[in-house]
């Protein structure tokens, strides 16, 4: 959290010069937010916020209640102009909003973004820029829309050290498996209703597949633990192979199964210390905080040294309430451009290495079909052993042919669990393996 | 959130000076940390943070690991000291501290403080005082320690119109509620077992009669409406007449009893907006996030035009916890030493007239003892009902002499709820009023 330069303010009462980029959901949103509640903006600021410029790719597109003069389709000329202090950014992609926030960066502005995809990818670009000319970079709206979580990481946890964050940040998947969990349905039929809810976009991808999540792991990430983590950095499986008997095993182990991001700390055989982020589905205990997440909710539970554990809870998408997170960030930035001074920049003076996903340490439920006859549990458990890996229950049911073991393991690492998954493969008692699973939150 | 005056900041790499005024729990534990993770704190602060001075009641007391040089029993004279750029006030109470956090704001020095009583009380002088020299007041410890409340308020839901916060904001009262209902035992039973537990102090009096969700709810009602709300502005009525018959009316009603704080914004019959702060001892559905919070922890919940509903979630008490949310605090007033630039300050703009309690509507839970013959449920009813009051539903017991009549009213004043209590107790078929309980969070 560094800062080589700052802006001395330009005092008390000047006005604040925005543009916007981009005029969908979120962008409406905020424009008309600022026009409704301009005295409050004016008074939280300690100037009036003024929109100078909305930048949109099609200015001749009717927008009903949108002042004509402030379309432009020239998101680049908005960066040169002298009366625009801060841009806010919600167009969503990452190449045309990059070079678009990086020019405005360079050029003093400060930049307000809801652009995940864009702050996973390129934050340390962004932030060398905002560096370079002392404007501050946003980006509450991009975990969780309006649950503060990169501010209590950022701000309020900064005289803490935080050991794991685990996220449910991504509302359609969270929707889907809440479904599945609560109906019995499969996958295929609660994506279905989930598109016709309009939880899921018509290209369910970056959400069913976890890249979403994955993008807002690794902000999650970087920001917890002081140190540069890229979306690439983040081990990522998505939940279109969760089945209902995957839910429904799941429920006998007093379980449900949630999409998670997880970032934790971890101390290696060395003593060295290093972190892992990742997203999988995982069974968690229905006792867990973050087993009572249900619909499209979001929350993020974190653990720190002297704060203990703590969950932050709400509405993780949609229009309002990621607006609702871009006009925090922008009353911040706004008041930095009045009064001085700027926020914590990006942080990443701890450079812990990054674990390869084969080291990382959780428990797993696996679901196997094996012949029934005697002497099978015996090799199977023998096959575990071997591997080093305890097992904390078996439970065995009838199936026809043969039988099925359900088997939840205590905690071995990644590699461990494939060399003995490849050792159960190759057993002629195996009939097959149906499902691995992780397990995670075992310990609240 | 306006300031006049902001420090430039002494630059990167220049060392805070910092003094702790208290060495009690949370004191020893913010020096410690600070200690321990002097590398975090510089690298977060962008300067080296040095505990300069330590204040304490009485010097000769042997403090095991603490610099004999740091200590002194003059806090005032730390105040004049120029190598001492912020102040951490952990003692408590109301008079010595806010004379010596006053004179700290007015000779310059930021101050962070955990001092819920002293903040509800004379926030407004403090503000005055910080405002007139540019220093900063941080208090994220005041309100359920470590878990971030006064920061998002303050800074993420900026852009935001709060609507009400209710919070479970005193973990001793919780502790108690929570034993009741697990165990059915009495208040003075639960009293008992909090206190042997470590969970109530030797005197309960400002945790069970509420008076510390009072304060609590004084400075969060301040920040969610930017109004000026006092501890005396706020409603207070605490746990100890909860008995272990409510906590069982309220199960049959598929309720728990919780003591709320809560504050809300209310528009009155003739469109004009105020507020309502108010602790009190309620039921809320077993559904509420709320009802989920066991033992001591804390949460507080937040309803936003734009956010919708949000809940942070964690432990509200406690060295550990409380010492985290200082340090945020610390790191940020910290930087702002180095880097310049401000804090957003007290903000009263919006000035919201506080409803006279009467005023207040809810639902209420109201437990009588009446006669057991035809024609008494008819005389009740008509009273409601002659009051303007509509019951929600009636339970009707067995009772020796006599029956139990268990009414839940739907929304009314509490003027009027008052009325219709004094005509209850009027009436000859009304033998005793049991209990009168509001409900919350019906609507959730």
């Amino acid at each position: 959290m560094t800062a080589t330069t700052y802006n001395p303010g330009k005092g008390e009462g000047s006005p604040v010069g925005v543009a916007i980029l981009g005029l969908g959901t979120v962008g409406a949103e905020v424009l008309r937010l600022l026009g409704e509640r301009a005295g409050d903006f004016e008074r939280r600021v300690g100037g009036p916020v003024e929109v100078r410029a909305v930048a949109v790719r099609d200015k001749s597109k009717p927008r009903p209640g949108v002042d004509p003069d402030l379309l432009t389709d020239d998101a680049f000329s908005l960066v040169e102009r002298e009366d625009i202090d801060v841009i806010v950014e919600v167009i969503g992609g990452i190449d045309y909003p990059r070079r678009v926030v990086l020019a405005a960066l360079k050029a003093g502005k400060s930049v307000v973004t809801a652009n995940k995809a864009l702050v996973a990818a390129c934050g340390a670009e962004l932030s060398d820029a905002a560096e370079s000319t002392g404007a501050d970079l946003f980006f509450e709206a991009a975990v969780a829309a309006a649950i503060p979580v990169v501010g209590p990481l950022r701000r309020s946890l900064a005289g803490d050290q935080v050991n794991k964050v685990v996220g449910i940040v991504n509302g359609t998947t969270n929707f889907i498996l809440d479904a599945m969990d609560a109906t019995g349905a499969d996958y295929d039929d609660m994506l279905a209703e989930a598109t016709r809810l309009g939880y899921a976009e018509a290209d369910p991808t970056a959400d069913v597949e976890g890249h979403d999540a994955a993008s807002k792991a690794a902000i999650l990430s970087g920001l917890a633990f002081h140190t540069r983590v890229t979306a690439d950095d983040v081990h990522c499986e998505g939940i279109t192979g969760i089945t209902a008997e995957d839910i429904a095993a799941a429920k006998a182990a007093d379980c449900t199964i949630k999409l998670l991001a997880t970032c934790e700390r971890v101390k290696g055989e060395d003593g060295t210390e290093g972190i892992s982020a990742r997203v999988y589905p995982a069974l968690i205990p229905r006792r867990h905080p973050l087993a009572t997440v249900r619909e499209s909710f979001n929350a993020v539970f974190v653990e720190a040294d002297a704060a203990g554990r703590l969950m932050f809870y709400g509405r993780g998408a949609g229009g309002n309430p990621t607006a609702s997170a871009v006009l925090g960030d922008l009353v911040a930035a706004g008041r930095n451009k009045v009064f001085g001074g700027r926020a914590p920049g990006d942080s990443t003076y701890a450079n812990l290495p990054i674990l390869d996903f084969g080291e990382v340490t959780t428990r797993y439920h696996i679901d196997l079909h094996v012949d029934d006859r005697v002497g099978v549990l015996a090799d199977i458990a023998r096959t575990f052993a071997d591997e080093g890996i305890s097992l904390r229950t078996v439970r065995q049911e009838g199936a026809n042919p043969g039988a099925r073991l359900v088997i939840i393991t205590h905690s071995a690492k990644e590699d461990t669990l494939r060399g003995c998954i490849d050792a159960l493969t190759d057993l002629d008692a195996v009939l097959s393996i149906n499902s691995v699973i992780r397990i995670e939150g075992m310990d609240v």
